[in-house]
C-alpha cells in the first residue's frame, strides 16, 4: 500500500501541469482500489462551487463543466463536514444531486474524502462502485491518505499559478498573484522584473576529444582571465558601495579562478583528453555535486557560487558576452533569479536597483547579508515563483515579510506605494531627530543602540543617531571568509567598529555559529540545529577559538576602552564561570603582552528561557544582560519562524513573552545590573513602547527602525506606556495584545510611523 | 583556501587507520603552507605526554618514539595555553626543549596549534621553518581552521578504538572500551556478542542476459514465496510476546513482498532481458536509493527494510540459508548488527536474548519499539561501533544511557552485574507492592499512573499495579502502519486500552506527529522540527484527521467511559478553543451516530515554555492539565537530547525547570484543576520526590518505574520531600541539585533503588 502511494505521489510530482497530474492521481487511484469511478473536485472560493476537474469513470466531457454549489450533493457536504463519507446507497441520501452530464447515475457506493491542506479546504475525491455495499476501512484510510498527499500537490501548483480556474468572462480583472518567500532585507520596492539566468547551460556541455591539448589549454588560459577580469571589475563597480572588509566576498571568487584551485583541476582534465570546456563541465560539475549533497545549508548554498563562476568561464570560452543581462536596466529594477549572487548584484547600478528576489538561497545567503548593508529590499527562498516568467513584469517587493506580487492589482500597487513613499518621506521627517535625544514627554530617556554586523552598518547607524551598539555580531566577517580569521586579522575587523562609535560604546557579542549560521570551514550538521551545538556551547567546546577572539576585541579596544563583551545562549551558570575564568585569562595574556587595556564589561545574552529563571544568579557575575528576543520567543513558544508551517504561530507579543520579558527586568533591577533588548521587538515602535515602560535600560535595534522608535518614544508620556503595559499584560491572546496596540498607537497619532501593522511578526 | 582545506578533509576522511591519516595531513600542510616541517603530537592522557605521531621534515625514525613531558617544550607550552604560539626564535624560547633523536635544532620559526575537541585536548599541530621570521596571519589562521577539522577526525578514530598507543609492557591490563549511542530500551545486558550481517551482499550482484527469461521468473516466484514463507515463520516465533496489533509490522514485511508491488517490479526487470538476482538488484537499489536520499530520518530508515528484504529474496535465489546466523545462540546472546530489524529480533530465543545494538537507526525505529514493549536493553544508532569486530566478545549494554562495553574489565562488569543483579532482585521485592498504595510514611496518597503506547506496554503495566494511564501515545499505531488507520480500526485498537484498565482512567494523546516522530506515509522534513509543525498544529491543520480520531477515541470508549482526551503541543489559547471545537462536534456526531458516550474530559500538555505562563488561561477552558516533563526541559534549555554534542547540557533538575514546574503546580491549583506529569521525570524517585512535594497530584511514568517510585514514596514523609524541595530549589546549578537529591536518597536509605545515577538525564 505504501509502496503504491509512493509510486502514485512520485508519478505525480514528476509532471508539471496540475490537470495531467489529476488525470494521473485518479487513474492510478481507480486502478489500486479496483473500482469503477474516481473524481477530482476542486472548490473555486470566488465562486464557492465544486468543479469536476479530473475523473476516470465518469464522462471526460463533464471535465470542467460540471460544477456543485457548495451547499449541493454528496459533494458538498463532504466539504463542508471536511470529513469522509462512505455509503452504500448513494441516490437514496437526502443530499443526493443528480447531475446527468457526468453519467453517474448507476453507481450506488460512494466514498467521499476532503482535500484539506492547512486548514483551508482545497477540494474532494470521490471513488464510486456499482455495486451497493460500503468501501471497507482499509479503502476509506487509502483514500485519506491519498487525499492528505494530494493535498501538498495541489497547494504547490496553486502557489506557482499552475491551477485550472473555471473559464471566466473577458471582462475578468487582471488578478495579482502572490508569492511567499524569506525576508531577506527589510523595505518596500516597486518595479519592472528584470529576470538574470545564467549567460550558458553548462550542464548542457558535451565531451570532446581536442583536436590540439594546447589550443584547449590556451583558450582556457584566456577564459580563465577574462572571467577573473569581469569579477575584478564587477567588484570594482561595488566599491562605493561596499567597505573593504565586504569586498572580501569578491576574493573568495577569485581565489576560486586561482590556477592552483579549480583552474588546475580543469587543466588536468584537458590534459587527460577533454576539450576546455567538457573538462570545465566535469570539473565545476564535480564540485557543485560534492556541495549539494552536503546537509548543511550554508554549505549547499556555496554550490551556487561555483555554479555561477564556472558558467561565466564557459561564456568566454564559448565566445559569448558573459552576460545574458540586458544593456540599459529599467530605472525601476526589481532583479530577479533563481539564484542570486553577489556578482549579479554588482551588475545593476545601484540607482536603478529597487529590490531582488532569489528563488534558492535564504537570509543568511551572501547576497542577503549585502542586501540588508546596502538597503535593498530583498525576498530570498521565494522557491514556488515561476521566475522565468517574470521578465519585464510589474512587480512589488515586500522585504519586510518576504512576500513577492506579480501583476499587482491598482489597489494594491497604490497600498505599497503610499508605503514607499511614507519610508521615503518619513526618512527625511525623521532627519530631523538625529540629534535630538529618544526622551519621553515627562522627560525619561533611553538610550537607542544598534545592531550591526558589517562596517557598512556602522556608518549608517552613526548617520542614524544611534548612541552605540547594542549588539555587533561577530560572525559576520566569520562568514565572509573561507578561514577562520586570524587574531590580528579580527583585531583589525573589530578596531574598525570600536573606532567607527568611540567613546560611545561596542557590545560585541562572541562568536555566535550554530542555529542557522554556518561557517563553510566548519559545518555543523545536527537534525534540529536551533536545540544544538551554537553559541557558548561551540566556543566554550573551542577554548583555543574563544581566547583569540577575545584577545582580538581586547587588543582592538586599546586607547578606547569603549568594548563590552557579550556571550550568547547561556543556559548555565556553569557557563558563565568558565567564560568569565577564560575571559580573564586573555585580558592577563594582552596585558602580558604589551597593551593597554582595561578589563571590559562582560555581559549574558538572556535568549534560552531557563535563563529567565536565573537572572539572579547571572546577574551576579557580570556587568549587563540584554535580552535576545527572537530567539527567546522562538525558544518560549517553540517556533521556528523561518519555516513556513508554523511562521504563524510566532506571535511577538504573546502574553507568555510579554511575561517573560517583565520578570528579567524585574529581576536584573533586584540586582542593580542594567538590562537591555537587543532583538527585533525593541526596533518595533510597539515593543518599544511595551519594553520602555517595563523598565528596560536601553534598546538595541537596526539602523532602520530607530529614527521610527524614536519619534515615538519622543511623543508618549512613560505614564501613557505603563497603563498600556498594564493593560495588555493580563490578555490572553497575543493577536489581541497587537492589534490592542496597533489601535493605541494610532489613536495616539503614530498611524504613520507604524505602518500597516509591518514587521509585526 | 576552502578549496585546500576541503581536500585534505576529504583525502583524510577516506584513510581508514589514524596513522595514515595523521600521514597525508601532515604531507599536506606542509605544502600547502610551503614550510619545511610540519608534525603532529598526540597527547597520551595516562602517561600525561605529548608523543610525534607524524611528522614530514622531522626524522621519521623519530615517529611514535620521542615524546615530551606534559609540562615540557614549546608543545606542552601550546598544549597546557590551549593557544597558538608563533614565535621566529624557538631555540632562544625559555621552554624550547632540544630533541636530538628528532633533528629539529636548524629550525627557527615555530608555530604550534592546540587540536582540540568538545574541550578535550587532544595534541598539537606544529609547523617549523628553517628562516627566522614569523608565520603570517593568514598561515596562522590556516592552522587553526586545519586543527579544528583534524580534531572531529581523531576524536572519530579514538571513538572506533582506532587509536595509536605508545608502545605499552605486555601486563598492560586489558582496556575496555567504551561506544556511545542513543537509548533505545532501557535495562542493562552482559553477555556474548553474536553479530548478524545480512546474508548475501545485493550490491554486489551483476547485471547478466537471463538464458531463458522463463527460468529465472520461475526462480525469482519461489525464492519470493521461501522469503515470505520466512517472514511468515520469523512472525509466528514472536507470537507468543507480541499482541496482533504489533504483529502488523510484520504484515508491511508480507505486503512489501506482494506480486503487486515489489515483485511485479522485479518480473519486469526479468522480462526486460535480466537475470532475477540482477533484477532484484536493480530494483532493490532503485527503492533504497529513493528512501536513502529523503531527508526524513524515518524514511531513511525504511530503506533498511526494503534492503533487508531483497538480501532475504537473494539468499534464497543463491541457494543459501536466509542467514548467517548460527544455529545455536549463546545463552547470553547480545544481538549487534549495522542494522537491527524486527525480522532479526524473531531469530533469537527471547529466552536467550539478553541486549540488542544497532549501528544505525534511532528510539524511534520499528525495532526499539518493539524491544521497549518486550523488554530487552537496546542501545541504537551507535555510529561509531566496529560492529564487525564484536561476534564472540564480552559486551555490556546500558540501555539506560545509550552504551556499550566491550571487553569489560571486572571491575566495570561487576559493578554492571550487580545493577543486573539488583534489578531482577528489586523486581522481585517490588511486587510485594503490587497491591499496596502509593502512599507516605505520613499518609499523602499520589495515584500513580503508566504511559503506553502498544497493548502490551498496558498488560505489563497492569501487572505492575498502574491504577490508570496518564499518557497513552495514538501515534505508535499511526506508526506501525503504512497508511492512516481509518476511523473503525482507530476504534478497535482504542477499545482495546481502555478495556484494558477499566474502570481506571486511560489518557489518550491526540496523533502527536512531527518532531523526531514521523509517519512513513505523511513525511515532513523541516530544518529544526523540534520548532516545527508537530502536536496539535498538525492536527488543527488536518480537522479530517483530528475529527476521525476524536470520534473513534469517543465510540471505543462506549460503555465504559474511562476515556480522558490531552492535547500535545498547546501553545496559545486559540489553539485549545479550535481543539474543543472540533471535539463537542465530534461529540455531537458520535451521538448522532447512536453512541451512548459521555463527553470525555479534555486536558492539556504543557510543554510549551510559554504555556507556562498561561496555565491560568488554560486551566479556564480544559478538565486537567499534564505537564510532559521532556520536551519541556528541551525546550526551556534549548538542548535536543538525542545531539550528542549537547545532551550533557540537558539537566532534568536544572533550577529553571524545578522553578516552572513549582509555577505549573501553584497555578493550576489556584484555578482548581488537577495537574499530573507525565515525562521521565515522573519516573524517576528522585523527581517523583520533588514532584509530589510540589503537589501535583499524579505520576505517571513507564511501567518499569513504577514499583520504584512507589517503594520510595512510601519509605519518605511529605514533610521531608517537602523540606527537600526547599532546601534544592533555591540552588543555582542542576548538577549540584541532582547530586544533593542522590546523596539525600542514600542516606534515607534507598541507594538500591535509585542506582548509581542510572537514568538521571
Amino acid at each position: 500500500m505504501l509502496d503504491i502511494l509512493r509510486r502514485i505521489v512520485q508519478e505525480v510530482s514528476s509532471v508539471t501541469e496540475l490537470s495531467e497530474a489529476l488525470k494521473v492521481v485518479v487513474a492510478r487511484i481507480r486502478e489500486a482500489m479496483q473500482t469503477e469511478v474516481c473524481s477530482v473536485y476542486l472548490y473555486e472560493p470566488d465562486e464557492k462551487r465544486y468543479v469536476l476537474m479530473a475523473t476516470e469513470g465518469l464522462r471526460q466531457d463533464a471535465v470542467g463543466k460540471v460544477s456543485l454549489a457548495g451547499s449541493q450533493g454528496l459533494v458538498g457536504l463532504v466539504g463542508t463536514r471536511e470529513e469522509p463519507l462512505n455509503i452504500d446507497n448513494a441516490p437514496e441520501h437526502p443530499r443526493f444531486q443528480y447531475l446527468s452530464e457526468t453519467g453517474e447515475d448507476p453507481f450506488m457506493s460512494f466514498l467521499g474524502v476532503p482535500i484539506i491542506h492547512h486548514k483551508r479546504l482545497l477540494g474532494v475525491m470521490v471513488v464510486q462502485q456499482r455495486d451497493s455495499r460500503q468501501f471497507d476501512a482499509g479503502e476509506e484510510a487509502f483514500l485519506v491518505t491519498m487525499s492528505a498527499q494530494l493535498a501538498g500537490v495541489i497547494a504547490h501548483a496553486e502557489a506557482t499559478g499552475n491551477i485550472l480556474h473555471i473559464p471566466q468572462t473577458a471582462t475578468e480583472p487582471k488578478k495579482s498573484t502572490r508569492f511567499t518567500g524569506a525576508p531577506g532585507a527589510p523595505g518596500v520596492g516597486l518595479g519592472t522584473g528584470v529576470v538574470i539566468s545564467p549567460a550558458a547551460d553548462l550542464s548542457g556541455v558535451v565531451d570532446r576529444e581536442p583536436e590540439s591539448v594546447e589550443i584547449e589549454l590556451e583558450r582556457f588560459d584566456l577564459a580563465l582571465e577574462a572571467a577573473r577580469e569581469e569579477i575584478r571589475s564587477l567588484g570594482g563597480k561595488l566599491k562605493g558601495e561596499l567597505r573593504p572588509e565586504e569586498m572580501a566576498l569578491f576574493d573568495v571568487y577569485l581565489n576560486m579562478l586561482d590556477d592552483n584551485a579549480l583552474g588546475a583541476e580543469v587543466k588536468v582534465a584537458i590534459n587527460k583528453g577533454n576539450w576546455a570546456q567538457g573538462a570545465l563541465r566535469q570539473v565545476v560539475m564535480e564540485y557543485v555535486g560534492h556541495f549539494q549533497m552536503m546537509e548543511d545549508a550554508y554549505l549547499r548554498e556555496r554550490a551556487t557560487d561555483i555554479l555561477d563562476l564556472g558558467t561565466r568561464i564557459l561564456a568566454h570560452l564559448q565566445g559569448n558576452e558573459a552576460t545574458s543581462r540586458p544593456d540599459d536596466y529599467p530605472h525601476d529594477t526589481i532583479l530577479v533569479s533563481e539564484e542570486l549572487t553577489p556578482a549579479m548584484l554588482g551588475e545593476v547600478p545601484t540607482e536603478k536597483l529597487r529590490a531582488m528576489v532569489s528563488v534558492k538561497g535564504s537570509s543568511n545567503s551572501h547576497v542577503a547579508i549585502l542586501a540588508r548593508a546596502m538597503g535593498i529590499p530583498t525576498v530570498m527562498g521565494a522557491v514556488d515563483l515561476p521566475h522565468a516568467q517574470l521578465d519585464g513584469k510589474d512587480l512589488i517587493v515586500d522585504g519586510y515579510r518576504g512576500l513577492l506580487f506579480s501583476n499587482p492589482n491598482d489597489e494594491l500597487r497604490e497600498q505599497y506605494y503610499a508605503i514607499y513613499e511614507e519610508e521615503q518621506a518619513l526618512a527625511e521627517d525623521l532627519e530631523g531627530l538625529l540629534h535630538q535625544p529618544a526622551e519621553t514627554l515627562d522627560g525619561h530617556r533611553i538610550p537607542l543602540w544598534v545592531n550591526t554586523g558589517l562596517i557598512t552598518d556602522a556608518l549608517r547607524s552613526r548617520d542614524r543617531g544611534a548612541e552605540g551598539v547594542g549588539l555587533y555580531r561577530t560572525e559576520v566577517p566569520f562568514m565572509m571568509k573561507d578561514r577562520f580569521p586570524s587574531e590580528s586579522e579580527q583585531q583589525e575587523i573589530y578596531r574598525e567598529q570600536l573606532e567607527t562609535f568611540s567613546p560611545d560604546p561596542v557590545t560585541m557579542r562572541t562568536l555566535d555559529i550554530g542555529g542557522d549560521k554556518a561557517l563553510t570551514y566548519f559545518p555543523i550538521n545536527e537534525a534540529n540545529p536551533f536545540l544544538g551545538w551554537r553559541g557558548i556551547r561551540v566556543t566554550l567546546d573551542h577554548p583555543e577559538i574563544f581566547l583569540v577572539q577575545v584577545r582580538a576585541m581586547m587588543k582592538a579596544s586599546e586607547g578606547l576602552n569603549n568594548l563590552r563583551i557579550m556571550l550568547p545562549m547561556i543556559s548555565n551558570v556553569a557557563e558563565v564561570d568558565t567564560a568569565l575564568h577564560l575571559i580573564y585569562r586573555a585580558h592577563v595574556e594582552t596585558l602580558e603582552e604589551g597593551f593597554k587595556v582595561e578589563m571590559p564589561e562582560v555581559g549574558v545574552m538572556v535568549e534560552v528561557p531557563a535563563a529567565v529563571y536565573q537572572i539572579k544568579d547571572l546577574a551576579q557575575r557580570v556587568d549587563f544582560l540584554s535580552v535576545g528576543s527572537n530567539d527567546l520567543t522562538q525558544y518560549l513558544l517553540a517556533v521556528d519562524r523561518n519555516n513556513p508551517r508554523v511562521a504563524d504561530l510566532y506571535q511577538a507579543f504573546h502574553p507568555g513573552v510579554l511575561q517573560a520579558l517583565k520578570r528579567i527586568v524585574d529581576d536584573a533591577k533586584a540586582e542593580g545590573k542594567p538590562v537591555s533588548v537587543c532583538g527585533e521587538l525593541a526596533g518595533n515602535p510597539m515593543g518599544a513602547v511595551l519594553l520602555m515602560a517595563m523598565g528596560y535600560d536601553c534598546l538595541s535595534m537596526n539602523a532602520t527602525n530607530l529614527p521610527k522608535v524614536k519619534s515615538v518614544l519622543r511623543g508618549i508620556s512613560r505614564e501613557w506606556a505603563e497603563k498600556l503595559l498594564e493593560e495588555v499584560i493580563t490578555m490572553e491572546s497575543g493577536e489581541v495584545i497587537a492589534s490592542t496596540l496597533q489601535l493605541m498607537l494610532e489613536k495616539a497619532g503614530f498611524g504613520r510611523i507604524i505602518g500597516p501593522n509591518v514587521g509585526l511578526n
